[in-house]
């Protein structure tokens, strides 16, 4: 699929069918997420993938805040990102911090996990709201981990493509 | 393409050719980065698409830093992503800043924007380190313009695919 077309095709899905996703896929997926770019290559990311079911189970009932996402119950598998310490090169490292580019690079992981579960067939939703404490503990994490980025996977129970809303190209984009 | 093979043909690259990039190639490009998610769908992103000679030329000389990156001055094109207001839910808005999650959206914004240009067999570097004042100058923006992403892009002189050196799996990868 050309890749104008494959970020068409991607949405937030929330809702799941109740089919397995293949771990085979969930190791494309990761390997999608691996190979993104980050500053120095410093890979400032760590994918804890959830696939076994009572573990779902577990994490889907952790991540509920204020009742925000009850279709979190029907994800098969879940990735959580967790950011580590970023190495950049020595030069760099005395002038800056050594996370000031984590977040765009876990960004753009993040990116590439959702678009290549599309591109399997997948459905995914990034969730924001999630109670990363009950998430740390049921994965048995230090109470320090800074977990960053949570994506819920599964069989789209609805398989329309929406159209997408953006604000109009003239607020988005400026030529020179 | 499928996804799993674009990743690995995305790469960093730091010399281009004295070949044109076409306009329609980076409204393309810039379409890509709109369509990619964000919360609640605030879009926190501008994108300066740099392209006629003049300024690019004018934008690689401000975009150097400590003469870190000579090749800038061989791309045809850049796009420098302006981090804007993200407005959230109203409910979410009472809870959080605004830009809680505007880094994780721009970089997979980015993300989306390098492998676009990728599958239209165009060439892609981001820099984290730039001149932000000279830019903003350049473009004439407000001295406040939150400049957090910058993207060379043009026909690599190189075109061999490199292969790429990742952490290994088991220290990026965990499964439950």
């Amino acid at each position: 699929m050309e890749f104008k077309d494959l970020v068409k095709i991607r949405q937030s899905d929330r809702g799941f069918l109740d089919k397995v996703v293949e771990h085979e896929k969930l190791v494309l997926i990761a390997e999608a997420g691996r190979l993104s770019p980050s500053a120095c290559n410093s890979q400032p990311w760590l994918f804890h993938i959830v696939e076994s079911p009572e573990k779902v189970k577990q994490i889907a009932l952790d991540a509920q805040v204020l009742e925000m996402n009850p279709f979190l119950k029907t994800a098969k598998a879940f990735i959580i990102i967790e950011e580590v310490f970023a190495k950049l090169m020595p030069g760099l490292a005395g002038l800056i911090d050594s996370q000031t580019f984590a977040k765009l690079d876990i960004g753009g992981t993040v990116n590439s996990i959702c678009l290549q579960a599309t591109d399997l067939g997948l459905g995914t939703c990034i969730i924001g709201m999630i109670d990363r404490r009950k998430i740390i503990k049921t994965l048995g994490l230090n109470n320090e981990t800074k977990i960053v980025s949570f994506i819920a996977i599964g069989y789209a129970k609805d398989s329309k493509i929406r159209n997408k809303i953006r604000k109009d190209i003239s607020e988005t984009v400026k030529f020179y």
